[in-house]
């Protein structure tokens, strides 16, 4: 991707840029974004970045930006200065946020700009008894779901369309096409589902807005046409309800091209 | 399997027998079995019961008795009673404990007398970070291992042996032989290694005691010949550690025969 003149001269300035791969557990986290006074993913990692590497004012820029309660398995995060050692990391991170890799990048690497693809995972536990393992990571929902509508659903995201009516109307974006890679239902496991997607990029709710709207075609609620209808730009307010958090999880970005689902 | 002449009788007397299928996350209880004062899972699913099939003293027979911080992901129990609903005891019991089923029994069932194999999975993470998610469901051991000589112990594991060395001194069992009717080491991701074992019964801590002595053979500390000596009746000094319980599963108890793995 293209380096910004701004950019490449702040690289330029201070040496290194460094490029880490993170996983953490959303549960108790007010979210990726660091913010005065709350537990934040960005929060706890600078902190011990600014231990680690003797420094202060570290700053982190990631692929992507996780709300309250969203997990990540394959985060991807830049900052400029040296790498840190993960075990060092480790060790001055609480239990739900480990380091995985933090190596050197190229000079001016970004993971948030230079990232050309982020995928999600969204779990869907659909036995009709809860999890005492899959309550903090999958969404419960033990009600009747037609399975090939879903997937019908998940044919219609693919590709580029405008996505108004999945992400709060209060949002600040101002541009509302996104291009999906891939959209797909799976069933990894007994009593499991997935939706995999992977798009250039994503805004606020999208994808916990898409997946409550298709449980509602799911489930006969909503056709798969009405459906299709509201990729076409149609107002928030025709979408469905907005899933619960703890389903989504991001699990990785892909630079340069490269595809990860 | 035979049916002792009181226990029929108990039974007869009281009516239905009823088995419980359950799922619990050991990390916040202290172990199955009911304790005075203590968060057992036991106690916890006991008190549920009595609640929804308004009595009092209903009292579980489980087929594996779990220790502190040891999962279980398709435990057996029984208690002379009417089914109750799964939905209504979810109800009542708390976030890290699931009833699956609850059904009428063959009369005098009991599911730990009747059980003929019990079945477990230990998990073993092997990288070298941690995990944020394996945290409480997998050892962490990021060191080198020879998986051919975990393989090796764990043939040798399989058949009937006096697993003396492999359960506490002080323990008060009487017999020490048990038939090991399987027992593997399987790599289902990457990453991650799981020790799956099944038996007609085992011992207190027999199979922790197992995985850390493993460990060691796999870590070059031992040879694979030395391990297979202790399953001769040498006695507990001999073995190796006891591997931690958050890595051990409990996944399935087999009746009349049948096998789980």
């Amino acid at each position: 991707m293209g380096t910004g003149v701004g950019r490449a001269a702040g690289a330029g300035r201070a040496g290194t840029v460094s490029r880490l791969l993170i996983e953490y557990d959303g549960t108790e986290f007010s979210g990726w974004a660091r913010q005065p006074g709350l537990r934040t993913v960005q929060g706890e990692l600078e902190r011990a970045l600014n231990v680690v590497l003797r420094r202060d004012g570290v700053s982190l820029t990631v692929a992507g930006r996780t709300d309250a309660g969203v997990h990540a398995l394959g985060q991807v995060a830049s900052y400029i200065g040296e790498p840190a050692r993960p075990d060092s990391l480790n060790a001055l991170l609480p239990y739900d946020v480990a380091v995985l890799a933090c190596v050197a990048a190229p000079p001016g690497f970004d993971a948030r700009r230079d990232a050309t693809s982020r995928a999600y995972i969204y779990r869907v536990l659909t036995r009709r008894s809860r999890s005492a393992f899959e309550r903090r990571r999958a969404l419960h929902w033990p009600y009747p779901l037609d399975i090939d509508a879903l997937r019908g659903c998940a044919a219609l995201v693919a590709g580029e369309h405008d996505f108004t009516a999945f992400t709060p109307t209060e949002t600040d974006h101002v541009r509302f096409e996104r291009i999906v890679f891939s959209a797909s239902w799976m069933a990894p496991g007994e009593d499991l589902l997935e939706f995999r997607i992977e798009a250039d990029a994503f805004m606020r709710s999208m994808i916990r807005v898409l997946v409550g709207t298709m449980l509602e075609v799911g489930g006969g609620r909503r056709s798969v046409e009405a459906f299709g209808e509201l990729l076409e730009g149609r107002p928030r307010a025709q979408a469905g309800a907005t899933a619960a958090p703890h389903g989504l999880h991001f699990v990785g970005a892909g630079y340069g091209g490269e595809r990860v689902l």
